[in-house]
């Protein structure tokens, strides 16, 4: 199985193209000299949650950013490291595989070889599965050169994205003694990242002097944070996706005859789905975010979308575009409790011919309604992170047939109060999955992937266990970008729910995935055209994934609109703090330090009440 | 439904960049002169149909060959053009949407105002409703800007492909009157254009004088013969195709435990699933002309795939790709059987609840035994063209349950003799449809069209009536383009098939879709490759439709190894026979003469057997 992999592949003329672009360094990262700054210690995002993450990471939470500077920068207490001895690296793709993911790879083994050509990156093949079993190839030039700014993890190849039972932590650990390395690099998603803090929360404990770093790389774009923007794969998804998604919608109005729906991956966040409408300009897209603050039922949706389609019919129009996300059965709540009730048999060892027998009477009542594929589909055994088998789970097919039968029952003739004049409703499915996955990826992934290598680098010469590599104000040129590093302890929360009475249980600490802020401002900008959207066809053609002209260097809408450089902001901060220390000097005349007390004492008091769980607790992302 | 028809629209930058693209024109069509030469009379490609093609088509059979020259050519009998009077055209929509359509409106737009400001150029508008309804806008440069190089119908929409009934024909007719229309332009496929050819037979027989044009414009690529070599829209399909299904692949080399079964337009004829095979080489594509020549059973072609899945997991391989064309259905011979029957029964008005239970018992178990999701499908009504439904028949699913089924078979511990050995058998299904037809056109597309627009008009102005605008030598750049124009009814050919006992039918004259030549080059390309194809994993991804760059000006794989240019090599056999007619004039010596007669008394020999029925009857192709 393994003999494949880092195999030199042939390439068609523009992956051959592809393979020769080589991605800019911001001037953070450039030179042989490596400068870290360190600020305050880190907090958890939910303060709420603080005790518990502290407890559950002795050795690796609190620990402060770190900010990675230009060799010119002067910053006094800066750590300046120009040593570089011959290190030892480990690399593997854990979580599922995102457009980028190989350029990691490759930003890494170039930051090594450049400041220590002994030193040596060894890549896990076969995935996690590779890890346990210490099967790994050293990465050189040769095995690299089809498979810079190139698709797919079949360099390395994956299998199940998790490192989280004793055994699979001390097979781990296991193998980065026999390879003696002194770091490891986990690329990868939610799921993984949370592993790769507790390995490195392990590893401080057991001795292991291996420094544990994760690496942000998932498609569903929802590893984000204060501190992680986005990630590697999300834009080339959206991009391979809105070009489809588009084609359809022309194809929608050229025969004028079909509603589309098409269900987008994204797991149980609708960021792509957002991302794709913003980029293409569908009739409508069901974000589960929406579903799951309004508490709207399957019933409520099939009437909304039936009224959409009510309206249209209105202006003669009698074709549409739908986009609904992969994670929307588990927002919408009756299905997302019978979801528990079906996992929760699962976990009883209940066979799946015996679930539904076995099934609450109001569960029951609602399985027995849905049509039978999706019946099956429900039944499928969870996730490796108790999910639903959310790829496999036709939502769109559901809500297509729930649609047809209502826009039937509305016709005139088959009752009087017939509300729905016009042609036969005609829905065409679609599951836009795995045919964007497996693409080149686009320039950015192509350049936050390499510059991202190279950050893992500085961090583990830096002596940091269980950060994530990041990079802040992506919008901007690459050489704006700036550099650091996060514990991802400071990512992660607590998750608390009542099960049963007067029973209240909390989660393990973890990094949740982010789900749209329907207070942000990409949102905000889909709400002001959803009606323009909706009726009047605006449809928008960002066409194939380019890599020379227009359109090539294009970001996602998403990052572009959102307002976020944290990172920045901190860095901002602290120098505000310095430059108040600064004035306000030992010898300063007693006005200056008296309006600074007083100044000083009112910001602190706003920030304090502002800050306490009663005002909403929760940091602002 | 009509008010959004011709509405300029807004571009996405890549799309305001293509919109300024400019085809080139290849050095016949120049200037502002047409000179065409007329070749012979034209004969079908069917001689055992020709007799009945002329009864059918007396005013438009055995019309003779167009080819339009530069104007510096010295041809002594070409007719020369000079006076444009203003004309009048209309031009519709007809086939289903294929990526290019709305070039040939430009071209021929350009084409007419160029040659005189005053002509006009209508547009229907809803497809062949508004030509039925008399619908019509006039095309202007204001309306064209923003369609310009763009995918779709969107321009002017589309409805069904069919003017075929007296009452649609005498619309038309009653349509082109009203408009007083010189020129009728058809855009569509093989049903479009046996269309055309009849209501050009109708028109001349009624002595309306509007010419009628057929295009060839359809993303199956199936409306292939000696004078048509490829058409508008398969290049772009198979571009696009090929770029999500090697996505796929490497997906698929990623994760290594799923085998992709990926369902591809093109109905009846496989060429999109072989073009896309050549260009993204996945394991196995299963052409519906193998299994119909070789007669392969649903139970035949599982096993076979369950064979190759077999012998890869002997290489401890679990991952593949196969592609599957829609037609494939049809060229089961069971499958089809059973098509028929049901087809049968619903011409008799047999409801689809009852159709199950009149069938034959053959039939009928046959029916059983397939899975209901599959059995609903079949039992659909009928396309215009009497074919089943193909994009909405999932064979890929039927497939992948029948493989599984078997594979579950093999294993070892169901049965002693087990010969499956390794990992469970995993497949996820795909149908690439609708989500490529739509996409912006390939530069290859783009220029086709343009330039076949332009032929539009000089066959109108030539005067012809049923002829289809062609394109030959179009695997070289465009300025060794040759352009010229056939009659339909020279492409069409008359089916025979049995009927019952002691009776024998034959259908109507019409152009049927060409299925993959087996002795073809493009075939003999793929089955050269197929045992590596299926083995070694030699995915190709050719990436993203670009417009830039490498890739840019690719075109079709099989356009480029098939030895076509039937029209050049018509025009060279002209001057060989024009050389010896300049040699062995009258005064020559008898020696001279005596060689020649000897030497076409042999070769008249020859090609007389040659083409005997009894030799094979059918012309090359």
């Amino acid at each position: 199985m393994d003999s494949d992999y880092g195999v030199p592949r042939e390439l068609s003329d523009l992956q051959k193209t592809r393979a020769l672009y080589r991605p800019e360094l911001p001037p953070c990262l450039q030179g042989t000299t490596v400068r870290v700054e360190f600020g305050d210690a880190t907090t958890a995002a939910d303060p709420a949650g603080a005790h518990v993450i502290s407890q559950a990471f002795p050795h690796t939470y609190g620990q402060p950013l770190a900010h990675f500077l230009r060799a010119t920068t002067k910053v006094p207490d800066a750590q300046i490291i120009t040593e570089h001895p011959a290190i030892r690296v480990g690399v593997v793709f854990c979580g599922r595989q995102s457009p980028g993911g190989h350029n990691v790879i490759w930003g890494l083994y170039e930051a090594i070889k450049l400041h220590n050509p002994d030193s040596k990156l060894f890549g896990f093949v076969g995935g996690t599965e590779g890890l346990f079993a210490q099967k790994s190839l050293e990465i050189t030039d040769d095995i690299l050169s089809t498979y810079k700014n190139q698709g797919g993890y079949d360099l390395l190849g994956r299998t199940a994205d998790q490192i989280r039972t004793t055994e699979q932590v001390n097979a781990a650990m296991a193998s980065c003694q026999a390879l003696k390395l002194d770091g490891l690099v986990i690329i990868g998603g939610v799921t993984s990242n949370t592993d790769a803090a507790q390995l490195a929360e392990t590893f401080a404990e057991s001795k292991c002097s291996t420094k544990v770093v994760g690496v942000p790389v998932t498609l569903n774009g929802d590893l984000k944070n204060q501190f992680v923007e986005t990630n590697v794969g999300f834009d080339t998804i959206c991009k391979v996706n809105s070009q489809l998604i588009s084609n359809v919608c022309t194809d929608a109005l050229s025969a004028e005859k079909y509603y589309y729906f098409i269900r987008l991956m994204g797991r149980k966040a609708s960021h792509v789905a957002l991302e794709c409408a913003l980029q293409s300009h569908p009739n409508m897209v069901i974000l589960g975010e929406e579903v799951a603050a309004s508490k709207l039922t399957i019933f409520d949706l099939t009437k909304q979308i039936c009224d959409a389609v009510q309206a249209r019919a209105g202006n003669d129009k009698y074709h549409g575009v739908i986009l609904i996300p992969e994670g929307l059965v588990e927002s919408i709540p009756e299905l997302y409790a019978l979801l528990q009730e079906i996992h929760g048999l699962h976990v009883k060892g209940v066979s799946v011919e015996n679930i539904s027998a076995q099934l609450s009477p109001w569960a029951s009542a609602l399985f027995e309604f849905l049509p039978p594929f999706i019946r099956k589909q429900l039944l499928l055994h969870p996730e490796s992170d108790n999910s639903a088998q959310l790829s496999q789970i036709e939502t769109e097919k559901l809500l297509a047939q729930l649609v047809e039968t209502e826009i039937n029952k509305r016709l005139p003739y088959l009752q009087k109060e017939g509300t729905y004049k016009g042609k036969k409703f005609n829905a065409i499915c679609h599951f836009f999955g795995y045919q964007a996955r497996g693409s080149l990826p686009s320039k950015f992934d192509c350049d936050y992937a390499y510059v991202l290598g190279h950050v893992c680098y500085h961090i583990l010469v830096a002596g940091l266990n269980g950060y994530m590599a990041t990079i802040t104000n992506l919008r901007s040129p690459v050489n704006k970008w700036r550099c650091g590093a996060a514990p991802i302890t400071a990512m992660m929360t607590v998750k608390r729910w009542s099960r049963g009475p007067a029973s209240s249980q909390i989660g393990k600490p973890a990094v949740h995935p982010a789900t749209v802020d329907l207070k942000g401002k990409a949102y905000e900008l889909l709400r002001q055209s959803a009606s323009s959207f909706l009726m009047d066809d605006i449809y928008r053609n960002p066409g194939p994934l380019q890599f020379e002209g227009p359109g090539g260097d294009a970001k996602s809408i998403s990052l572009s609109v959102e307002d976020q450089d944290y990172m920045g902001r901190i860095k901002l901060l602290q120098e505000y703090l310095d430059k108040v220390k600064g004035i306000v000097k030992p010898g300063c005349s007693q006005d200056v330090l008296k309006a600074a007390l007083s100044a000083m004492a009112s910001v602190t008091d706003l920030l304090t009440i502002m800050s306490s769980p009663s005002f909403g607790g929760r940091a602002p992302i």
